[in-house]
């Protein structure tokens, strides 16, 4: 781009989005006469445009949630459930809400899984007649239980499918090592349906492997790139099963596996020292703005604290966690009263068990609470494209033809409104019928970084990290502001 | 994000996707009742969907483009006009261009601008009391003159605007080195509107100083960032002036420079041996495939090959020629026989001249073309947001409205049609009349690489480029099937 190449002027911007919302204001009557929305009758976007406007620009030109993200990554580190690293992140981000003038914060106990990965792995092809001794670069999978330290070898069995290896006569299984190799999809627009696409493999793999006789499964890493980075995660197993070891394998070294099983048996020697240890007491952290005129309906804005314990938990998920806190500092900062009661959680363990979120969900249950709406930050800091929320039945629908009518004033930020959960963490609030809203930002590049080493401060991008939390403090602030539920 | 969160299912995205189709072409029958818009009566977006669907997945799935872009960087590097590196670039994307069974290959001669950096500049703070002598990372600024082999001293004003420096008597500015230092915005959420905030200060400010007596300029990085990376660029002198030598300096060094400014008088040395030669003989390397049904009619898509002399023109721009290439390929692979003649055109001197873009319209309207439709990718290879085009009048509204009819096929992209214009190569077609379209990719990142040593293959994303390629193949595909000129 050179200098007479002048961009594109906000004049043009609101031009064109002028237009757009003439259009959707058309639509959003006959909604409402369809589905009786009357509250946002008093919406005026004109007059909101510049509310939200500001939301954007204060965020952009705000480098604080940027500076608390390099705090929580360098010097708290990763935060796996349980670590010292863990409970210095609740330290560490308590102390961040305590300086906000919240009505008030705490940190609500949990009792959380606690594995530990052990010594470095290794994952060596001993016996191959073609490549010869091999070091191949793994991440034990979280949760799975350690080859103890004389570690085990076995001949390696390649597989593409849980359905394939269910097939197989267990007599073939027996005693070998099963390696799933499926690639994860490069062609899903959305980086998360390719995620979808390989999954199983990890969360399942490893334990059909145990029912069928082996002892040790490897698992091709979860990214859609060919690069030399294992990316670890949880594995499940059932509790009264045989369960085995388990590890990821980067996908460079899947394909170099992969290639010396196409000329012949492989044996590959496995050694891991990770193991369950007994659950432990750890916190979800929360903080609120007190709501003024109806305190009893919550909007939840949230992230996950733990983090796997390799690089740093940035995108994965520092960058939700400090946009969440970043809403209440905005809305303290706009002098904003909300109606209802605004609340930051940052949820522990829901990489490998969800007991944050479990915990969080009962003790809002008991106390008989609703959540309006609870908004989740989990698929990295990069630029928002959209809020995602289901629509599956009348109620839910109400809820998001009401959202989309909040959407012109988000779409001069580029995004929109799709259907799809909300989220791991606030999926357990789902009897309380209020919405569960995803924010989706770009995922293109999020499986360079997710559960790898790669995961650190210098992946995160000041501007886009704004704009999340850009994204949501709006709609928070509509939601408070326009919000209603359906008739009874 | 572990694995009990599902990713959106594309059926989802169908759903919601579907929705708004229903909504568009509401919309779209409106307009053309009054539009007289007739020709898109045969789109379906129903079936068109999934070519377009395709044209993504086999761009995600196919990184040929990225091989490319690795070789225009790495083996052929900065592309300067006039540089080998410029006739490297000719040569290798002019072979790529063979290899791909087009109709015709050719180069198009130009004689470019050639002006040459020299030496690696000096830029000094030698005369301050508070902070002593200092080195910063300094760029000559594009078509500058050089300080020649001694340099010079001399004492700096800091200005913030070139209405303030006009506005100086000119006994205040002569013989003193000005410092442009207005700082790039920060809050614009489409960061070239921050660069348009900014940039006058490089592009005329030298001039305003040489005009004012000064002996030398100096201007703050075009950037939101705060960082150690000079920017260069273009600067503009008349022919007849007198010019100065004039250098960008780091962000970072800006606001060190002006900390020292508020203690007291400061002096800097320069040292640059920039200079400026006669014009060289360069080219557009241009390739085609033959329209079978309406030749003469033209839809061009491109880039500009030159890129500054330092990094490896990557995002700046490396990415809009491959890009550009690609859609060439993605035709032929899908054995698409076009109606109109789909041109690629790769630019020369875009950076400090345009003479390559004045060669191909020169050229163009002595051979009576018409360009229906031109297509530009000069925003870098990021994930795409936009096509921009301009309704200025009945003729570009008739476009803008066929072009919207388009766009719920590239809605599930994430890809809207806005305002604006489409880029300085192809902005010299305008008197043709056809449509002026540029790719809008997301912004946030631009300006940390922008003519800077940065701005490297490792920075572009190879899912990021590929969804710029299968857009741009998307257009050009719908424009050519279903694209048609307003009545007469």
């Amino acid at each position: 781009m050179m200098l007479y190449n002048l961009p594109d002027s906000l004049f043009r911007i609101m031009l064109s989005t002028g237009y757009k919302i003439l259009l959707v204001f058309t639509i959003v009557t006959f909604s409402s006469n369809l589905a009786g929305i009357r509250a946002q009758d008093s919406l005026s976007i004109d007059e909101e445009a510049f509310v939200i406007q500001d939301i954007f620009k204060d965020n952009l030109a705000d480098t604080t949630g940027y500076h608390w993200l390099r705090g929580l990554c360098k010097n708290v580190g990763h935060r796996l459930s349980g670590s010292p690293g863990a409970a210095a992140g609740v330290d560490f981000t308590r102390h961040i809400l305590d300086t906000l003038g919240l009505d008030s914060v705490w940190l609500q106990p949990c009792m959380v899984t606690h594995w530990v990965r052990g010594e470095k792995e290794i994952v060596r092809i001993v016996g191959s007649k073609t490549i010869g001794t091999v070091d191949l670069r793994a991440l034990a999978l979280g949760n799975a239980p350690g080859t103890g330290p004389d570690g085990l070898s076995a001949e390696v069995i390649e597989v593409f499918s849980l359905d394939q290896l269910h097939e197989m006569p267990n007599v073939e299984v027996e005693g070998k090592i099963v390696f799933f190799n499926r690639p994860f999809s490069m062609t899903s627009m959305n980086s998360f349906y390719g995620y979808g696409t390989a999954v199983d493999q990890r969360g399942r793999g490893p334990q059909l492997a145990a029912d069928k006789g082996a002892v040790a499964a490897i698992v091709r890493s979860m990214t859609p790139n060919i690069d030399p980075h294992p990316h670890t995660g949880t594995t499940i197993f059932r509790d009264d099963s045989v369960q085995v070891p388990a590890v990821a394998i980067a996908t460079k070294d899947a394909e170099l596996l992969a290639g010396a099983l196409k000329k012949g048996p492989v044996s590959v020697y496995i050694r891991t020292t990770s193991q369950m240890l007994k659950p432990a007491l750890s916190y979800n952290v929360v903080g609120e703005i007190r709501g003024t005129e109806i305190p009893e309906e919550v909007i939840l804005v949230g992230g996950h604290l733990d983090s796997w314990d390799v690089g740093e938990g940035a995108h994965d998920d520092g960058t939700g966690c400090i946009q969440s806190m970043v809403v209440l500092r905005n809305l303290k900062r706009m002098n904003y009263k909300p109606r209802r009661t605004i609340r930051c959680v940052l949820f522990m363990n829901e990489e490998n068990g969800l007991r944050g979120a479990r915990a969080y969900a009962d003790s809002s249950n008991a106390h008989g609470e609703f959540h309006f709406a609870a908004i989740e930050s989990d698929a990295g800091g990069f630029t928002p494209q959209a809020f995602s929320m289901s629509s599956v039945d009348e109620k839910s629908d109400y809820y998001f033809q009401m959202v989309s009518t909040f959407m012109p004033l988000l779409e001069p930020y580029n995004i929109r409104l799709t259907g799809g959960g909300g989220g791991a963490d606030i999926s357990r609030l789902k009897s309380q019928g209020g919405m569960l809203i995803g924010l989706r930002p770009d995922s293109q590049r999020y499986f360079d970084y997710h559960h790898t080493d790669q995961d650190v401060f210098e992946a995160v991008h000041y501007r886009e990290l704004a704009l999340g939390s850009a994204a949501m403090t709006s709609l928070v602030y509509l939601l408070d502001k326009y919000g209603t539920n359906p008739p009874k």
